[in-house]
């Protein structure tokens, strides 16, 4: 296996610049109206792929129908998102209506991709799909029973188990939630469900005081499974989602080793403080080489950025800087 | 009766732009400040008028209290509002006081202008006057009960009866709400209340599942009479408001031929993603020649802009991506 | 027109006992069981018809369904209710579908029996249908736009026009409400909506500081209109309906003479106290013979019961004990 | 397997009453301090046991925590229930800590009796755990994430899987909630959700227009799994809980033949409208024998009590009165 | 100074009977309507004077305007409550009026009687006033901002400072609030604020997890000082009001020595768990003589009841018992 | 005394700009990451101090822990803010510990710095301290109970009492809120309050229909104590807060003699309405020489602006323009 290890899209932290993570310059890679009927894209996973990249995307329709697409890219700059939402084929259950789907991650374990979303049965809970050639697609069985977001599965198996990441919801703008890991050994049944984060509190870590939640596949490093996740503060104006990281056992991922008090980046930018929904940076994927590591994030519920950074700062900053 | 008949503003569609309507590129046309001591200027209606085109504008002051101002304009483009609110006479009513007014539109019917707003009487319902001049302003029954906003009136009688679009809400800012008709013999009493339109389902047409309600007055064309609405959807970040349209029966008003499952403009500049409500478009009248139409909407309830598209095309989506 | 002068239900003021009004010590009169499939009988209005009484009943069945059944009496006090809801023709209206009905109201006017209702269509609003025997019942135009409840008409027209209280509300257990009037020159369109009555302030009269409405059809006194309604408080453990009774003015009936500012009675029985909604007295009828009156009322959401009082000493201690 | 099959508790029908189901006369038959710190009793299940039965009771202390206890009975009415909580050991999970326990049923499932409960666990989820003698208990995996209510095991496998009745929640007093079916290879790791039963329509069967929940272990009939249950009204005096039964395909028991428009019962007597949570009917549990049937159910979440029915005559009604 | 030391209410223990406390068999002592125009008289403060006892009493009036009113008691059971309200003459205030006046206690401290109650001056906050004689009242400052109810003081100043325990706010029903202690070297100025209790943990001791509030004026025993306070649990149908006791630290009563996990009594008896309120027992008041303590609390917000206990055991209790 | 005497920063008012109060062309002069670490920096205040100005920064870090920090500036408009908040030593009170500090005020009395701000203590109250040298900063006990925000002291004592201006509050995003003012003889204990101002009537000046508080400390005029404080209105998409100013009674600054009805300035700068709180303006601090007032103010919760104007001006304004 050598996915992740091309070249990934990469931009040098700019002079006088400080802090651990910075923003891709022509930021943003992708535009809410970059395919025909699209309301926004945002919120879209990306993973190494063939000679380059291809991603999973979040387009809301100009109905404002939630629904995912392919795409590819050789560069993860520049995409090319099909024009029609995924199609399912039948993977591990007959199941495969859905009312509307969101928020993609993708993950490659074993033999194939596997892409996990929210899916609408009843209310969001997390759909699990898998892919060889991201051309034939195969639904499986709902991880959860409603209500649950951001699903995000382990890149490997760990004592023959798939692990997933996922922040148990209500059927509304839920205000509360906290990061569990569940474990499947066959992608089809779910169990031993543990908390492995919880919202901090306001007066120490009020960015993500009222809930937080899985963003990008974890990568793994000699030092632990780096996440990197998003974390929720209730301002009198809505919610204002930022984006953090944490460092989880290897063995036992279920154990917070370190975990941000600072936010990593913050809605500041115009891309990032005004759209669809205000204040919004929402990790989904991160592409990394060597100690390099590229984060795409939804912004503003209506586009798709990059921001930069190295691991190793990274992980000694989460040190120098936990909760 | 030559009205609307006029060199209504035009703009064509930018080259290479593909969308069913395109935003005026001065826009806005009225910005906040345009009148001594107003705070915003917005949600308000236009109709052809002498030479020109006359406008009734909903005006909040620095004070924030809201009221409706009466404007002159030759191409509809650069208005001169007036610095006073409009003064009542009794029409059929002598109760001519109200707590606030807004959210005007303007209806010719037979003889004379009839303009409905949104009238604080201890909440807020629907206000009724007309004007032969737009000088003199005679008040009439409140058409309904508290509470009721966007109330719309058809530009002819049918069967001799006077119709109107409302929706009924409640004391606050209402998180529901949809589309009723009603009748009237006379524009003193009102009956025949039937549901004309629902707010759609979330995993249809999101853009309009929180609550809905009448923009424009309706235009009579040969499929039906075309009418602009706004829909709303509650994010995590509060309202946002977008613009799509339907077409209710020629003899039926009460009857939805056609309606858009997804929005003709949805909240994208940043006239429209900020202001004192960010996220904010709201139709308040249109005016067409032929098949062109330019609907004037309220920008972030800040300032007013126009869209422009051919009523035909408009008619065409509306029956290919009908809800 | 003798309605109203037969041998009312009548008990004595119980020696020693001070207030206003008192309890039937047979209460309740009707029980929550009465017909077969019932789950409760409460809210309900009777009147003088032929040699006894009619009224029509809300009768909620064990599926929790609300609809309004007839019921004959020739006492006032024992009740055969038919086991089927009442089945409507035409009046002057082709919509004779409901969602549900409940609460009804029934008044003599002219030369029928006409009975209002909160009428399901797209949430509450208010039902009209009229019977000359109550055996055949024909279905009118809805009153209002949803959402309204505790439509009572006043028992003669004043000018020609019928007259309409009613409370308009919004689609959930509404927390506000105050009374309005409104006028019909032929019971099909309204208009002339007038407030008559708001909640009270909460340090001078809590009982009725979170809503009003309307209840028993207004009794036409030398001195005023005497009208029964409902008042509600909202404590920590849900809301609390008491009863009172204010005087109109005779010719126009939006004014209010007096009011009280003491409620009547208020729950304090264990009928009262306990039941599907704990602590509500809800007057739906009065029957009045010379100076003495018996006022029906709807306990706890539950049952029936009566409570009796003089005329006189209702409107002396009205004007006493004014708001 | 005989269980069930013993003289359960029983009463005839009191004459002349018609309804299908009744009241012990008795009721009710656990009291709220019937050992010795408790504050209430009630939410309780119970299983043919030996000689005779065996049960697990909520009991919450005078601190007002909630834990459950192992209870005996000769008769099925006279109990005897031990004083301190039940204490576990490790069964298929190390994680034997609970917040909080309460709402139990009890299942024999080929070898053992199997517990299912609300178990708290950063918010309410479902707890598992068995025991062969009700001696020892052994503490398996939560079912699911949190949060969730009501979960409930089909009392034999099919196609070699356990099947559990859940209520997907939130965190607080949930307004909202349907019946979802789960299955599992193992008692451990569950999958294949299904939405089972959803709320009803307000206007067709208000007592479960809020939320259902499962109540009692599926009783195998020959037309189908027979099982009682919670549905919730909102009133405007807070959650009103009655009982209702559905009955679900045999082999396929995600799919409901018929479900009781009506309710069966629903807090009418003084022990169930009045208590710590006034109006509240909560089966938990259902002895059977023949066609006779006991349903036990706690009541204003104060104490247990007991009605009696036929099998034969619940599902014939169920049928009649199918919503 | 021998106040407290005359023969107080009391009765034994019914035999048999194990709880710490228990109830005064002819409960309640006091009814709702035991004065002309009450609605209700409950929470209550009584005190020992001159050769019995005087008491400062809630009477709602049936206008349910909120009022406190001075009474008389030989045997501290039949009480002779005055017909009007207390009337205030200036203490160390000018402004004496008041918005509302409810849940009074009283302390005598010195020279003479000091009552607190809360006092609505734009919402609730703790009045104050004295009287020698419960002939003449003082009223003095309000002792806080707005929003706070439950002011109760210390029987003697410490370090020459008066001290006051209560419960900062909200303007409405409060769903949350803790107690506070604050210090005051002249009745008129207060500060040193410090939060003395803390609501529970809802796993540890439910029916104190919403909001607690001081009770009765604090007892000086060898051991501390004994307050009885309320706790509130927050149910699915509304509060529910329950009793606890607490022993604060004799020379910092800032400081909480022990405090009971169980509560003492909590609402069942049909006077409290059916009234105005549902559920509550509100204790107010306490008399004392030798190790026998008479508590006088408010029962569903509608009359006024007392349980007696042994000091000496609620202190046993609440150290075997501690939260 | 001479503060306030020196050069304050100013800018003319811009030609043919016709309003009360005018922007500084180069703002914000305080930029969100002006210090390491920093989020945000706003809500500030400043005073003249030596040759030129000191001030105390609401900072909040990128861990959104929001605290104090000291700055100097030679011409209050470019700042060094240190890096470290305020290290507090011992005052009047031995509690010197705070969960959080937010929006300091300053101001000069007699011989020393007072420095307020919203103290996390279970809650926001008003925390106290004084310096002499903005080096050493003396934490004082807190004023009142918790919950409280905006404590603003006036600039001298007044029949030797400190005056300090307050707005309660409750623990959350407070929907209401009025401003009161209380008296203290010594920095430590307070009493007498009154209520000072109270929100506007929506129909009247719906800028500040939902909650006020005061702003910068009070200025010392012939006609009165002009203060500039903040409005609130919630609009469907969250609060907006703008900026007013009143004109306090010279001896008794608990009476209003003025209050703008109109706002003096409202967000409508893209640094207002977009940051991590759309569209606030929030006034902490104003200099002023001569007739000229600088008004330092945070903008949309993430900088800090100016806003300059003629102290003549504004009060000719506030009395033309009286609420």
């Amino acid at each position: 296996m050598i996915i992740d290890k091309k070249s990934i899209p990469w931009q040098d932290r700019p002079e006088h610049f400080k802090d651990i993570m910075w923003r891709y310059s022509a930021n943003p890679i992708i535009h809410r109206y970059d395919i025909p009927g699209s309301n926004s894209i945002f919120n879209s996973a990306v993973v190494a792929f063939g000679e380059g990249f291809a991603g999973v995307f979040r387009c809301d329709s100009k109905s404002v129908q939630m629904n995912i697409f392919v795409g590819f890219s050789k560069d993860g700059l520049h995409w090319n998102i099909e024009h029609s939402p995924i199609d399912f084929k039948t993977g591990n259950t007959e199941m495969i209506d859905s009312d509307y789907k969101y928020d993609p991650r993708v993950t490659f374990i074993d033999d194939r991709y596997w892409i996990t979303w929210c899916n609408g049965y009843n209310g969001p809970t997390i759909g699990i799909d898998y892919t060889f050639d991201f051309k034939e697609f195969f639904q499986c069985e709902n991880a959860f029973l409603p209500f649950n977001r951001n699903g995000v599965l382990f890149p490997e198996r760990i004592n023959g188990k798939y692990l997933m990441l996922s922040r148990p919801s209500d059927n509304g703008h839920t205000p509360f939630g906290d990061i569990y890991i569940s474990y499947s050994p066959d992608m089809k049944y779910w169990g031993e469900h543990r908390c492995v984060m919880k919202i901090a509190p306001f007066a120490e870590s009020a960015w993500q005081c009222t809930k937080i939640g899985a963003g990008s596949v974890p990568i793994k490093t000699e030092e632990g499974w780096l996440m990197f996740y998003h974390g929720v503060i209730s301002t009198c104006n809505g919610f204002r989602y930022s984006m953090g990281a944490a460092l989880l056992d290897l063995e036992n991922p279920g154990k917070v080793l370190y975990r941000n008090k600072s936010y990593l980046i913050a809605p500041a930018e115009l891309y990032e403080t005004t759209g669809d929904v205000p204040n919004v940076i929402f990790p989904c994927a991160a592409l990394y080489e060597g100690d390099k590591v590229a984060v795409y994030y939804g912004a503003a519920d209506t586009c798709v950025a990059i921001a930069f950074g190295y691991i190793s700062e990274i992980i000694d900053f989460m040190k120098k800087n936990a909760l």
